[in-house]
């Protein structure tokens, strides 16, 4: 299974990929996407849609995750972000993925431990998770913290037989499994 | 001209297509894209994609306009709305068309001659407008006003000279030209 996660946003959209081996999980990709400001919104909204619909035409995903956003104070900034929001998920479902959403508190919870982490404590523990050399960006980590919280939500038993680990639901031969998280 | 008005909502987008013939007015379609709501969310935005995205194909629009949305005071609506109007705006712009955007205000001054016109009154003028034969549906009815409203910001010359009414920039020769609204 190939999570694709996405951190939308109308001026930096961030995506990671990762790939789930049984108990493992293992870093493909990740980057941002960097949304001109300059440029009227149906444009910008285009460059979002292409930009991740290109992801996914190179990396394949086999699903895809995204952060229920909390709503700002600012009505302004929530209907841009719900634009935003809305090219991102045109993407992913127009390329027949499965889209599943979780909150921060989901993501935060499933990748540090803590609900209310901060943003440094979740690029660290996605680092330390997908055993990355550097830190990666703000942008770039919330979108693969996304996809790492939909794969702890994939129940063990499913992953191991994805990848044939677990010979079928009766056997209890079950070779290097291991919870993550 | 032809032009495509879309009111974009996450429950019903309507959408109208006029075309401008110089001083003139011709209706051509309109409808509501009746979203389910009992799908996923990324499901149901591609319901507004697709569908739009079929309109652009059979009727082959050369631009098209949105009312620029008024914010709403629940700001959980106000994501709802935004995600349902990227996913319209992407269809458009997916489509290489150019996206006007009018403030209900424009839209309705532009339609009535009053900017705090009732519903009820857009859709009289509407009908009035493009001689349709019943009144036009609520959803449709703001979707075409918002073509209207474009095809009003074109100058006059220009359309007549998209008709070949108006031979030249420098002609005076202006035959059965009228301003409409």
């Amino acid at each position: 299974m190939r999570i694709l996660g996405i951190d939308p946003g109308l001026r930096r959209t961030g995506f990671g990929v990762i790939d789930v081996l049984g108990s493992r999980l293992q870093y493909v990709t990740s980057g941002t996407i960097i949304v001109p400001a300059d440029q009227p919104l149906a444009q910008r909204l285009k460059v979002i849609l292409d930009n991740i619909r290109e992801v996914v035409q190179s990396t394949e995903p086999t699903v895809s995750a995204l952060e229920k956003v909390f709503v700002n104070t600012n009505p302004a900034s929530t209907l841009l972000l719900g634009q935003a929001r809305g090219a991102a998920m045109c993407a992913l479902a127009d390329s027949d993925l499965d889209v599943y959403e979780y909150t921060a508190l989901q993501v935060k919870k499933s990748v540090v431990g803590n609900g209310h982490a901060a943003k440094e404590q979740v690029q660290k523990m996605v680092q330390h998770l997908l055993a990355l050399s550097g830190l990666p960006a703000a942008d770039s980590a919330d979108a693969l913290a996304c996809a790492i919280c939909h794969a702890h939500f994939i129940p063990l038993t499913q992953r191991l037989k994805d990848t044939g680990q677990l010979k079928s639901s009766h056997s209890s031969r079950v070779r290097g499994g291991r919870l993550v998280g």
